[in-house]
This record gives structure tokens, C-alpha cells and sequence, in this order.
């Protein structure tokens, strides 16, 4: 899989992608990941990409021109099969989307910066909209972090052992269960001792009806979807 | 305002807070973020902090020693309001919620990794676990450096203009309406004429109803709250 960003901050991006689940998935060369500096697409003056908004108001508009420049020229060498801007409000990412894009060969990320982007761009060259969720970072950098690390993460052979993903929060619209591990007592807090018992079956039920009551007490809505 | 964060990846978090308005709310001051290694509060040989889980199953659950060791060791030195867990089974991250802990004075979070975290750290330590979202990340480093952007951003003085945040989507339920910048024409498309007018009272009309509009299509959930 490909994933190209278009951002004004491209070294915020640096240390996310460089450790861990993501630099496996590179290094493996399961997971490409190209950073692009929008700056360099701006024919104006100081390498501008940002100006006022029509109308007036707080807070900058990036600018239709260098942000086309960018989404063209990388047109020219791969074919998108999402073109998508992160913006608060874009559809919600979640896990099935998440699974969804894991299956796609290329994607192009626009980070939107200050007041946002240009409307235009929205309307002719954007694909699909997402959000995060219902809150407002100071830019779109992190909310590609996040989608590029859900997706990465789910590519074949990225995480050590294939089914651990499929156990995940989520998967099965459940929450998962709680974990333990040694020491079996600290401070007088001991673990379930059916976690001990050796019983597979029984501990399968148990995680089951643990993560259910979790999902119920905290997370009803997820329930509904079944 | 403080922020600690602790995490098996310190690294993953260098450059999120080193730049644009991360950067400036911590040059100014308003905002301390800390990052410390969970490795370096382990006692155990190669300073182990994560083992098997109890029961078996894929993934490794992060001990509740080295995170007991780690916790305590900063609660000498600060009082926390709050020592958050980021977990997808927390519950969800928003607008509100990030007005809320902006108000507060010191904050500890804490990032999973593999398979999460000993559940008796959750009973005895954490006083609140949020989740960014409905999705599973490969920890909760993004996580964490999503709340403190979302946080951070909010303390005044952070943004150039302080009436900026107050528009953002979600801070009055409403989606942010369109926004425009230069050239009023690109490619024979144009920005709405209201725009230009010069008339305020106008703009202002056509951005809530272009807010409403965009909030009724894509979010009609925000309005049953009113």
C-alpha cells in the first residue's frame, strides 16, 4: 500500500512514522509512506499557501492553487483510489473503515491547517472526507498519523502474529476484555484465578462475558449494530 | 498547564509537540509536556515492562509495576487532576471533554502498547480512560498527542487570535461552514457572491446557514442536543 500526505508541516509527521508497528510495515516494504511539503507546489511569492478568508474572519484558508499543484503532480505518477481530506467534519473514522481502506492500493492524505481548505478543492478533487472525531486539532497532521496507523496496522504481515487484529476492540462491535499479567498478586491484587485455571474453554467464556458486560456498561450503542 | 505522559515510545512523541502550535503554547509557557520512558521504571532485567498475558492469547500486556513505579515516582512531584488512560474502551474523546480538561491544572496520561494494560492499574490508579475514537491504533501515543493538541490549543494565549477556537466546528454544535480564500476564480470556479459583498450581517446569515446546512446533511445528530 501507498500513502502519499500533502502538509505545510511535514516535520511533524517525522517521528510518528519512524518507530515501532510503522517502520516495520516500511521496512518490510508492506507500507509506503511519502511526506509531501505542500510549500514546494506554490508559485507565489515567499512560497505562500495560505491568505485571507473572503468574507473576513479569524483564521487562514489554504489556498486552492498550490493544494491543486500538489494533487495533480501526484496524479501524474500514481492513480488514487481515494483522494481524502481530514477535516472535523468528515465522515467518522472508525474500525470498519478502517478495515475498508486496509484493502486499497493507494491513497492521497490532505492535512488542512488554520480555518481549513479552500472550499473548491472540496468539491472537485476530494473523494472522501474524514474526521477523527468530534474534536478540532490545530491541524489535520495528526488525524493522518492516527489513519495512517489504524490502516497500516491491519496490512498482512505487518503485526507479529496475524490474529492478534482480529481480537482487537471493535472487531466484533465488542470491547475487548480485561488483561492481566504477572505478577499473579500485587499489593494484594490478584487476577481472576479462572485466568489461572488452565481451562481454555473456560477462560474463552469468561473473556466473552467480560467483554460483553464491558461493551453493555460503557458502550451500549456498539451492541445495537448486531 | 502540565501534561506527563507515559510511554514505551518516547521517541514516536518527539516531533508532535516540537512544531507549529504545540510548539508556540510550550515556548510561551502555557503548556509543559513531558515524556517519560516507561523502561527506564522497571526494575526487571532488560527493563522488562511488558509479558504474556494470564490465560494465553496473542499479545503482550504491558506489568503493572513498572507503570505503578512510574505513576507513583511523578505523584511525588505533582499532583495530578487527573491520571488518564488512553484505551479505545475509554469513553469518547470530544469538543466538550477537551474544554473541560483544559481548565485543569496538571494531567498524567497514560499510553497502552501491545495488548494493553494490566487491568489492575485501571481499578487502582487511572481516574479516567478515553478513547479518541471507535478504532484501533498500535498505541496510545497518537492517542495522547491527539488530546494534548485538542487540550493545548484551547489554553489562551495559545492561538494568534483567541476568538478563533470559539468558531471551530462542534464548539456551538454546528459544523464549520465553507470557507474561501484567493483567487475569487480558478478554473471558472467561483466563490459564492455573498462573499464579496462587504455586507456582514449578509455573510453572517449565509455562514449559519451553511454551517446548519452542512451540520443537517452530514451531522444530524450534533442538533439533537440542543
Amino acid at each position: 500500500m501507498r500513502i502519499d500526505i500533502i502538509t505545510v508541516l511535514p516535520e511533524l509527521l517525522e517521528s510518528p512514522f519512524a518507530h515501532s508497528i510503522m517502520k516495520r510495515a516500511r521496512n518490510k516494504g508492506l507500507l509506503e509512506v511519502n511526506v509531501h511539503h505542500l510549500r514546494q507546489y506554490s508559485n507565489f511569492r515567499q512560497n505562500q499557501v495560505d491568505d485571507y478568508q473572503f468574507g473576513g474572519g479569524a483564521g487562514m484558508v489554504m489556498m486552492i492553487e498550490p493544494l491543486v499543484n500538489a494533487i495533480e503532480a501526484l496524479q501524474k505518477e500514481v492513480t488514487y483510489d481515494e483522494v481524502i481530506y481530514l477535516t472535523p467534519d468528515g465522515q467518522t473514522f472508525n474500525q470498519q473503515m478502517a478495515n475498508r481502506l486496509s484493502l486499497k492500493g493507494n491513497l492521497l492524505l490532505i492535512c488542512g491547517h488554520y480555518k481549513g481548505i479552500d472550499e473548491r478543492v472540496r468539491e472537485h478533487f476530494v473523494t472522501m472526507e474524514i474526521s477523527i472525531g468530534d474534536f478540532v486539532l490545530s491541524g489535520g497532521e495528526l488525524a493522518a498519523a492516527v489513519l495512517v496507523d489504524a490502516i497500516g496496522r491491519l496490512l498482512p504481515g505487518v503485526l507479529n502474529d496475524e490474529t492478534s487484529a482480529l481480537f482487537d476492540s471493535f472487531q466484533d462491535n465488542l470491547l475487548a476484555p480485561p488483561v492481566y499479567t504477572r505478577p499473579e498478586e500485587f499489593r494484594g491484587w490478584k487476577v481472576p484465578p479462572v485466568l489461572m485455571s488452565g481451562d481454555h474453554r473456560k477462560i474463552e467464556e469468561w473473556r466473552h462475558e467480560e467483554a460483553l458486560k464491558r461493551t453493555k456498561d460503557r458502550r451500549p450503542d456498539l451492541l445495537q449494530h448486531d
